[in-house]
């Protein structure tokens, strides 16, 4: 059987990348700390767990998913601490390296836990939820509180900014990582895009686009979305089945090994064409995100980066006789929440969210705050952008239940008549992951078809 | 493109099984009671998450995954309790159905959580994790360990009683689900056994398996093996390159939308043929499964399915004279472990291990419990069979590192010399899901080739 997907197999980073990850990180943060990889978490009961994936931080630094590990850095010096092999575990897991060849395997001293003393001056982050909180807190000897990003103070703080300077701007294998994530993130959408038809189901999709990531070697770096219900934004039903003249939306990507994350979203036709209606829209949302990522370089404020793309809407559909009126005043009224309720992106990294366990702290620069107007109040970004950083630039369209009733003082400018020619067009979005560079961007999943033309003809060819 | 599965969809069960499953809870339980869905988990950090999967007990009476949900049983009445639908949600999440809307769905009245009370009479069942564990904690104004299954007492141990001798007996809706999930698992194998290559990769394998199961509508019940380390019991790596010369080991399921699980292993060449070592030893794996299969029956001790499994093995590496002596001597003395370490089976049903989140009290009749002998200690289930049970069938030969080291005693009855012809034999086990009968068993997975020329046919037509 020839196989849907190539034959492919990640990179892994060299050693050298967490030594010297860890080396910055020890010349950044002066006190004693300690990262946790956290713990499996059940899926049916205590013993039938979700596969473990270590938290993003300790992959950062050790690139390795080590369930209950601890990285501590004291007095400048980073060492593992974990929990020797049992011998009764080979049986059921296969060999397990001895501390002393993970010691060598990743040039850091590795000791057993039971040789881990901490006491409550060492800075650490915020655990994920209650259970990890507290098993951290007994090793930690204080009580932490889970998922408290925002709420940071003194140490963990500090800690939390010197490994926000560190995160943000991606070194040179990081940004290795990410390609490998947008090259399998390609090849499971041009595999989706192949396989859509009438009458199959979006599960259908789904299961062909995620047997891609899996047969790569990969794992989905977040829920997968594959819709034709684009204007529910975290749609995670699957169940419904395709029609001709439906648009399907999938916002689907894959993780390394390593934990670095792609995330695009593409949006094609059911049938194997565009209808007139969808045709325009779509390449008015294709205007907007090009118009977005050829605003990013370095020093653009990301938010600016937001607004260009909600102002490109907005003369959009000012143009197509959407909305009536100034597109400059409508734009300043807020009339691209309308239709585009989302912010334009996001940090890209390990976490499809990068660092958002952090709360905006990540996010948002030192002393800036989200927005509550309605266009902005989503926005998980508002940083200057500097050559490394990865954002996403993924502007929409969608048409929601409601949208009128809901549109209050706005409700004026949007010209129904004209609203009701785009009745077939519920959601779309284009989502491509964009590195800054010291001469602009370069759109690191740019090999994904994404023109009108090229997508039928992709699809026309499945 | 033609699909590589068919296209399929699971058929919900009825309104009525989870009616008359409450109805038949509230004729064996007297008390009042709490049943809780359960919370999402963490995957990156508190917003990323996995995919919500309600408890297993939940579902059963439920059949939906309403995350935060709780299932009353209060003087005998099922209410419904849960957080209504957030109208700021239906952007992110789409329309959810309200609790009006809820309560004619299912047939059981549904009222917000603001109007639960709970006391601690209530009885309830160990939540997974310390998470979910306080979360009901906080509701039930007691404290609750997590996963404490086997240390339940009073009201708690009586609920728990209760649920197993429900859960124990599959009804017909339960049985219409296995038989999904086992056709779906099927086409899996099927899908795994045609993209099987030298050069490839294990993951290769396993992306083409879980793209079936994602692409009719499941997930995967468990964490998949696919390996050509057989020997591994629940290797979970999936980076090896398939060899020609080796075989491959899939231990592979599919969950139904109600969680309902398939658990299926099939062991096959990596190239189109078994070797005539790996063939003979396969074979005898098989004789051994029959002959357990063959045992399955109303009124049988499920121990004496696993005592029939060893005894065959022992008998058939003696004839193969790898083992020599008497065989029923080699059994009394526990023989079979050398290379069968794990017991025959286990309960299947809505967990893969059927409500293993008791600990034993589900698995083992009152007033059994486990061996500690080498054979028979991780043996998941004793119980006399009924018709209506599903238990899997699972005997396996493995040499594993360290086997004549570790044999003690036993060591004398190998013959090494004879035991080296099958070096090329890891890992064989062969896994099928049985349904209990009045007049024996069903296997409801026989429908996946089995067979040593079944399997070079299907890889040679791949």
């Amino acid at each position: 059987m020839s196989l849907p997907f190539p034959e492919y197999w990640p990179t892994p980073s060299p050693t050298v990348a967490f030594r010297e990850r860890r080396r910055r990180w020890a010349e950044r943060f002066s006190g004693n700390a300690v990262l946790a990889a956290g713990l499996s978490r059940p899926r049916n009961f205590h013993a039938s767990r979700f596969p473990f994936r270590a938290e993003s931080h300790f992959l950062y630094f050790v690139g390795r998913h080590l369930e209950g590990a601890l990285l501590v850095l004291r007095e400048g010096q980073p060492t593992l601490y974990l929990e020797p092999p049992h011998p009764d575990e080979a049986l059921w897991s296969g060999p397990t390296p001895s501390l002393e060849q993970l010691e060598r395997e990743l040039e850091l001293p590795v000791r057993p836990h039971a040789e881990l003393e901490l006491d409550e001056s060492y800075a650490t982050l915020p655990p994920p939820d209650a259970e990890s909180a507290f098993w951290l807190s007994e090793w930690c000897g204080r009580e932490l509180e889970p998922a408290s990003g925002a709420l940071l103070e003194g140490a963990d703080a500090a800690l939390a900014d010197a490994i926000i300077e560190l995160r943000l701007v991606h070194d040179e294998w990081a940004v290795a990582q990410l390609r490998q994530a947008a090259q399998v993130t390609g090849w499971a959408h041009e595999a989706g895009l192949r396989g859509t038809r009438a009458g199959r189901r979006e599960a259908t999709v789904r299961g062909l686009m995620e047997g891609v990531i899996v047969g790569c070697g990969m794992s989905t770096s977040y829920n997968s979305i594959v819709t034709v219900h684009g204007e529910v934004l975290h749609a995670e039903r699957h169940d419904g089945v395709m029609r001709a003249g439906e648009l399907l939306l999938c916002d689907v990507g894959a993780e390394t090994p390593e934990g670095w994350a792609g995330d695009v979203t593409r949006t094609w036709p059911v049938a194997a064409q565009f209808s007139e209606s969808q045709r325009v829209m779509y390449e008015l949302v294709l205007e907007t995100q090009r118009a977005a990522i050829a605003a990013v370089a370095p020093g653009v404020r990301y938010r600016d980066v937001h607004r260009v793309a909600a102002a490109t809407l907005v003369r959009g559909l000012t143009r197509l006789g959407v909305l009536r009126g100034d597109p400059e005043e409508l734009y300043e009224r807020g009339a691209a929440a309308l239709f585009f309720p989302h912010g334009v992106g996001h940090l890209l990294g390990l976490d499809g969210h990068d660092m958002e366990g952090l709360g905006d702290r990540a996010g948002y620069a030192p002393g800036r705050q989200r927005s509550v107007a309605p266009g902005d109040r989503y926005l998980r970004c508002d940083r200057d952008l500097q050559p490394g950083m990865v954002v996403t630039i993924e502007p929409g369209f969608y048409q929601r239940d409601g949208l009128l009733a809901g549109a209050g003082a706005l409700r004026d400018v949007i010209v129904e008549a004209e609203l009701a020619r785009f009745a077939d067009v519920r959601g779309v979005r284009i989502e491509d992951d964009v590195l800054v560079v010291p001469t602009g961007s370069e759109v690191l999943t740019e090999h994904l078809p994404k023109d009108v033309a090229e997508l039928e003809a992709r699809r026309r060819a499945g």
